[in-house]
Order: C-alpha cells, then structure tokens, then sequence
C-alpha cells in the first residue's frame, strides 16, 4: 500500500509523458530534501527523454556542491523568467507559492503552461493545477513511492539522491514523520546501492569548525525555564562577528539543542541577524505545538519547528517573546 | 539470510529449552543496547517458562530507569556470587570478561555450568563454552535474528525493548554498522508495535540541562589541527566542577561533536576524571582507526570509537597525547 494517492500519480505520469519541456524548481533558500529531490526528479525526466530546466531563487549554498547534477540548477526568479516554450512546471517540496519566488508570483501564464504541486508538508495550500500532497517524512520519500507506481528503474544514482532527501529530511530517521515505510524506503534505497554512512557524512558529519564554536556560544548563552518547561538562548551580531559566523548556521544548532533537554516541551533561540532585526528559531521537544508561539509573533511553521522575525534590539525581543512563552504556557 | 549462523542459533535455544535457572548480566558500565538486549532476552525466557536473575557489576544509572523491567536487575559481582543453581549463564553484549566483572574472573564453575557468549562486537575473544559472534550494528539486531530464528513471538514490548538497543547502538541509524538489515528490523519493530519517537524521546531528546552546558564548555575548548586533521578538546576537573558535573557525561559529547568537523580525521576529548587521572576518548569521521592512537597509548577500542587513561596532570596528558598523534599522523 502506498501512502501516494496512485491514481493521481498515473495522472501525472501521463502529463508528464506528453509534455516535451519541462521547468522544475527547488524552494526558496534550498535544503537537501529540496535540491536531491529536485535532480532525482530531473534525473528521471531526462532518462524519459525529457528536456528540463532547474531553477533556484537563492543562490545554492557551496556546501551542497557534493549532490551529483547540482551545477544545472540555474539562480534564476520565477516570477522573471521567459515562460514559453515550457509545457509544465514540477514543483517539489514547496507548501506555498512564497516557497517558489519572493517577488510577485506571476497571475498570467502562457496557454497550456501548468503547474504540478508535489509535495509532503501538510501546510500546502495546493496552488498547483494537480496537486498531490502526502503526508511522508519527505519529499524524497513521496516520490521513492512515486517511482515505484510509474515503474521507473531505482538504479545507484537515483537510489543515493533519494536517501539524501530523505535521510536530510528525518534528521537520519530521528524526526516525528519516520514511519515503518520510511526506514524500508531507506533498506530498499541501501539495496539499490545508496551508501547510508557516504550521506550520513555529508549531512551530518561535515561541519565547518567555525559552526561548532557557534554551537558552544549558542549553548554558553542557554538557559533554562524549569517551572514552565523551556530553553532558550540568544546570540548577538557582535558574538557572531567575533567567532567570523554569519547567521546560515542558525538551524543547525536549533536542530541540535533546542527538542533534547529533559522536561522541557521545546526550546528557542533569539539571533540577532541584523541591526533590529532578530530571527527567532522555535523547536519543540515532546509534541508541544510551538507554530502556536511563532503565530502570535507574527511568523509560522508546524508544531515541531516554527519561526518568527522581529524588528527591534535583542534586548527588547528577549522580553516580548518571553512574555509571550508564559503568557502562552501559563493560561 | 541470516547475519547470524541459524545452526549455532537452534542449537543455543536447545541449551536453554534444557536448562532450569538462567543467570543473565549486563556489561560494566552498561549501556542501553546491553540493558535493553538483556531485559529481551529475560522477558522471552520467562514466557519460555524459564527462571532467570540478571545482574550487573555497575549500578543502573537513573537516567536508564524508564525501561521495562529494568528493577529487576540486580548489582552484583559475577566474581562473588553463588552460582550453584543456575545452569547456564547468558552473557550478551560483552566482548570479554572485564565486561562482565573488573574482579579476577572466576576459573572454577559448578559442575554443569556454561557459558553463552551473544555478541555483535567484532573484537569478541570468545570466551564463553559457546560463542555466537555476528557483526551486526547492536546486539539488540542480532536478538532480533536470533527470535526470528527461534520463532519467538514478537509483541510490542518485546520489540520496544529491541528497538530501544537498535536504535541506541546505532546513533538512531547513523554509525556504520547500520545496514540494509538494520533499517530493515526497525521497520519491522515498529510494524510489531514499537513507536520509534518514544525511542528517540528518551534516547537522544532527554538530556540534563547540565549536560548542554557541558558540552557548551567542551566546545569552547575545542581546538583544530588542519594540516594533520583532528580536533581535541579538553576539560578540567575544577571546571566539570564548576558546572556540577560528573564525568559520566563525556561520551555524550564525544559522539555528538568529535566525529562531525569536515575536513577531519577524527576527534578527541580530554577530561580530568580526577588528580591526575585524565580519561581520553576518540571517535573517528571517516573511517581512519582511531584505536592505532587508543593503543599507544596504552587503551584500546574500535576503529570507531576508542579511548585511553592516563595518570598524569592534563597539561602533561595532552602534550603527550598530541606528539603521538602528530607521529601516527605524520608517519
């Protein structure tokens, strides 16, 4: 049994078969789920003798230069390029339009251009002209059961980005949305000849030096609300100056620290990116719902991690967001 | 197929379908996969009728008491209990003796009385009257293959007990050892009943407070060597102290910060466990064999995970440790 709707998927195959060219994009500031998932999807297309074009809002951070195929996706704006000639747009892991472009998203699109929406959050506002959400763990593991509804040969290459996806995704199978099918995806990926410990390297054992002083500080600089259950920290612009950081490795500490202290239900880190501007990082720990927090802060997510931006001084963002925890936790 | 030889399987269980009394243990030190692996076997021998005791030279750390049965386990020395009465001795998850009692190791046993030797350690010296040795990624797995074998029915307890091993011994999938087999036993698990974020909550999401900033301190001393390519690091006892720590914490950060900085090696810990007793612990990244250096120094290990004790001050430890480095590394 799938957990893809597998008419829907024929569906799709079958627009797919008749289309001669085809755009594909990954999502605004890219993660490994989006870019291996993308170039699978790519991969598969041009071994049905498809033409493609990958693009990316953002540029693609260099650490990623690993992932085979990654040097086609072009830095290019949705909302600017020349449409024509394109039959259908595949958009992979992207919940909301503001995932594909940051500008305007265009209104008006040549005839018979049409969007396919594939992906796994179950935010997705189902822009797309088919739209085929499920809920799995990843991107990568929506279309592992994909292919293998439309049939397609998994041979090594196909095999290894998927794992990276879908492994990047799970937080290597440690994350609430790691089902029994995601770990016999992973065991039938391993069998098609991905190397698990090559993409546990990559993915979580290959960061720069600089980014575990900034764990240090990040956790030098944590503290704990035992009563109300919750950790926090904060990290100023002049201590990432020092430690030469920019704020890019902000997620990797969240990830790391904020869900894993005992007895709390989830944890928050405060970075000051700029002059008056502080991007605040929530994770939660036990189920706690903390979308809920980045909301009345004006941001959002999904209950296991959420955020939110605040134009103000560190000083005066630490008071409102903590006011804003207890009055949340208290009531 | 079976990691595990199915002939020396069956004819263990005919060993215990025979005997009365059935003395268990955990190792020294034990860790979950030992407790968990133990606490297994205990639950399939009772419902196999079978009248067991299990002990351990260690006291059961608090943090452990959350798993099934665990009060079961008593503290004792195998050195220095009665052994008259038991039958067979079920040693799990210990490759030799000195992890099973730091006494002198008993030479003369009752009449009748044997020992079983179940373990996935590859450096196993097999000194038990019966050896099963299989290279699987935890002894949790290679109990998985030997109750499939033995055609034990595995419910949800019995399989949260397994996974709780699996996926501890295996950084929840990420350590080498994790094969196909491995992510294919912890879907079946979970199909049994085993709820793997319950597994992951407790195993890598319940830290003390106290232990983030410790590990906080660990990275603020962490140094690199670039050239050669490892990081060290280093804590004192007045500064384990000053956080109201105790050294039990150390492989925590070993495993979570030594083996993760690209363009590294490996990584090393020194922590002054008290005067002049310094406790050193390498992991590798990438392959390398950190127990070359563990043996130089007078420890041992796997190409892993090794460590070492010295009796000297910190300041003499690390200069000694760093020249055998930079040799074994330069040579």
């Amino acid at each position: 049994m799938f957990v893809v709707n597998k008419k829907q998927a024929l569906g799709i195959f079958s627009k797919i078969k008749k289309a001669r060219k085809l755009l594909l994009c990954v999502h605004v500031s890219p993660d490994l789920d989006s870019l291996a998932s993308c170039l699978a999807m790519d991969l598969v297309l041009n071994r049905l003798g498809k033409k493609t074009k990958i693009i990316s809002y953002s540029q693609i951070p260099s650490r990623f230069s690993f992932l085979p195929g990654v040097e086609k996706i072009e830095t290019a704006d949705f909302a600017k390029i020349d449409l024509s000639g394109f039959d259908l747009f595949l958009v992979l892991d992207c919940a909301q339009e503001r995932m594909i472009t940051r500008s305007l998203f265009p209104k008006n699109f040549p005839k018979n251009f049409k969007i396919i929406n594939i992906d796994h959050h179950f935010t997705n506002v189902k822009f797309g002209d088919l739209n085929l959400v499920a809920l799995t763990s990843s991107t990568a593991e929506l279309l592992y059961e994909l292919f293998l509804i439309w049939k397609i040969k998994i041979d090594k290459k196909l095999a290894e980005l998927l794992l990276f996806g879908l492994v990047s995704d799970t937080g290597c199978f440690r994350y609430s949305l790691t089902t029994q099918k995601t770990l016999e995806a992973g065991a039938e990926l391993m069998k098609k000849g991905a190397v698990l410990s090559e993409v546990v390297l990559r993915t979580f054992r290959s960061y720069n030096f600089k980014t575990l002083k900034y764990w240090g500080k990040i956790l030098d600089n944590l503290q704990i609300e035992e009563k109300l259950g919750f950790v926090w920290s904060k990290i100023s612009k002049a201590e990432c100056e020092e430690l030469g950081i920019t704020p890019v490795d902000i997620d990797g500490a969240a990830d790391q620290f904020l869900g894993v202290v005992e007895g709390t239900k989830f944890g928050l880190i405060l970075n000051e990116e700029s002059e008056n501007y502080i991007r605040g990082s929530l994770r939660s720990r036990d189920g706690f719902d903390v979308s809920r927090i980045a909301q009345k802060l004006g941001g959002g997510g999904h209950k296991a991690a959420a955020g939110f931006s605040l134009e103000m001084c560190l000083a005066e963002a630490e008071e409102k967001v903590l006011a804003v925890i207890r009055e949340e936790l208290e009531k």
